[in-house]
């Protein structure tokens, strides 16, 4: 196993690879995981039927205990819609129906490896569901800290897996402040889906999946929700792991989808800025993407530019129309993961399309489209 | 491809194998689809990973268009539980989030294969999310027939498919009499969960997986729900191929959980009956299993005395605090899937058990186990 480091991605500040190096306790600039393991196709387990066949390319140990509950594979369905062919890749046929538990599984792999015994996130939705679940699988102890206006239902899913539930009054930030203030006070680990280079070690295996079900080739376009970016870099990475090993003749084209209420990338490649754009969030149903500051923005917008991708933001009310031409199509996802039809619909990419539908629609119930009389 | 006919368990009576055939014209008994297909290994498409990796074995036609969204090749996740080591099958990591959908796609292949334009069945529940959902993501209509008083977050998830719902005034059977009245009327093909031996043609891959997952071996005991049985008899039934091709050395021991107000299984064990004991059904939080009258009791029964297995009824207060104890373990289930859970702490079998979790708590909200503080 080679030794792992972690480094900040501004000031090159080295630290170890350990629970408690979250972020460059000297500039708090993200870490990047040093080195990463090139990819190696013989080196896939066939008949692991999870992204633990990718395991040779993953951030552990040969001894390690994985904590897995079977995540990654997930299918690649061909299916028309809105008159086009479309390769989905459905994410939310996951242990606890996102693709959040590609990173969760790392991560949590890696807790265990370190000994922790208790860690946090701060999240109201997927990502909080799957720590506090895989936390549950290794017996660590898992404290989530969320908006109190979270969504009851939610929060009852998470809670259900045991986590410890703190609420926090005020808005999404204040969870993230007192979770940090925790983490300072040394009374847990924070497992951050935001910050933790593991979790895009996880997400990366999608890429792998999708180059193994397409035939070993790359698809044209890549299309998924842009929040903090956790899917989209993952499959970005992924891509570039592929073509450095010379198993793709080119990347595909990044598609970033936003919620029109909140899309700093998308208005930054439309201004041209290198960072992500300010500007004032408003609440949309895509609450999944709803997020002002992403973390790794220069990285995102690197993946959009340098593959000749493109980023769309979508208006709520295209969402749910989406929503429901996507479930008519066979696939039942959430607000957050509809915004890619809805780009689907409007850009018309050309080629071999992939597109991630990322959580599943049993999470937040869906509204009808219209009242329909009901035959008694 | 062998041409496939219909045979009544009853009387004998060979009948096409057809849409329109879905019971016994003569004696309204159910049918059986023969020849059935032997298993064998060598044809395993190993780079399939869903259940369709067993095509060679599944009634079609190989120039037949599958409908597919990837279901099968479910995880196997062990994990300690009640201080046993259990291996635990996630069939709720599905598409639609239950095993209905392995049954589902077999059937919803040959309702296109026959050219069928408008299917119809009567569910509240998993099965009828499941058919609406390959429905539409086939292009066929789905009738869904329920009773009015099922949960309107179940009927949501039908309607949001595109199907269209008939609520039916009265008892759950009022909604099969209406349907079987549609059917007889030539309205639509009865794509029935209950009745079709093509849905237990796709459940018995659940026996295959488990047996590649294993490192192609058996179980020592196999646990499911069983209502209509259409997975526990899947799973028996694929374990007899498996042991008719010498692939396996033994026949696991079947174990039948049902709830303490509908277990006419369970009484007939105990009461050495042949087929299903008369019981009074009462209300349990295990909806998915409340079911007086299993079409296939006979076979059910047999599974479990031929293989030295057992049969118990569970209360649904154990089986609430069961849900409980698996989401702990980082398994969220729905109540009619934790009876498994509670039948383990209950039994305690011996040996490599595999326990069935079918179907996802995210489709019925769980209830806290106790008012708990939530820090604020």
């Amino acid at each position: 196993m080679v030794h792992l480091i972690l480094v900040c991605s501004a000031c090159q500040t080295e630290f170890a690879a350990e629970a408690k190096a979250w972020r460059c306790a000297k500039c708090k600039r993200f870490l990047k995981l040093r080195p990463r393991t090139p990819f190696t196709s013989k080196a896939i387990i066939e008949d692991d039927h999870s992204l633990w066949r990718y395991r040779a390319m993953l951030p552990v140990n040969s001894d390690t205990r994985i904590v897995t509950m079977g995540e990654g594979m997930t299918p690649l369905v061909e299916a028309t819609f809105a008159e086009q062919q479309i390769h989905f890749k459905l994410e939310y046929v996951s242990p606890t129906g996102s693709f959040k538990d590609r990173g969760t599984t790392v991560l949590v792999t890696k807790l265990l490896e370190w000994g922790i015994k208790n860690a946090g996130d701060d999240s109201s939705g997927n990502a909080g569901a799957s720590l506090a679940a895989y936390c549950a699988h290794a017996g660590i102890a898992a404290d989530i800290f969320t908006p109190s206006s979270a969504s009851p239902t939610k929060l009852a899913q998470i809670e259900i897996f045991g986590a410890t539930l703190w609420k926090i009054d005020g808005p999404r930030e204040a969870a993230t402040t007192e979770i940090e203030e925790a983490v300072e006070a040394g009374k847990m680990t924070y497992a951050t889906h935001a910050w933790s280079p593991f979790v895009y070690e996880g997400t990366k295996t999608v890429a792998y999946e999708i180059w193994e079900q397409l035939g070993r080739r790359a698809p044209d376009w890549f299309v998924s929700p842009v929040g903090q970016g956790s899917l989209f870099l993952g499959a970005y990475r992924g891509f570039k792991d592929l073509l450095a090993a010379g198993e793709i003749s080119h990347m595909p084209r990044m598609l970033a989808v936003q919620s029109d209420r909140c899309a700093p990338i998308v208005e930054a490649i439309t201004l041209n800025l290198m960072t992500h754009a300010e500007i004032e969030k408003r609440q949309s149903i895509a609450e999944g993407i709803a997020l002002a500051h992403p973390i790794h923005d220069r990285e995102i917008l690197e993946a959009v530019r340098k593959t000749g991708g493109n980023a769309i933001a979508i208006s709520d009310e295209d969402v749910e129309s989406a929503q429901h031409l996507l479930a008519e199509t066979g696939f039942y996802v959430e607000p957050t993961s509809a915004v890619v039809g809805a780009a689907l619909e409007k850009l018309r990419p050309q080629g071999i399309v992939v597109a991630a539908l990322t959580g599943s629609g049993m999470k937040s119930p869906i509204r009808p489209r219209s009242p329909r009389p009901v035959a008694t």
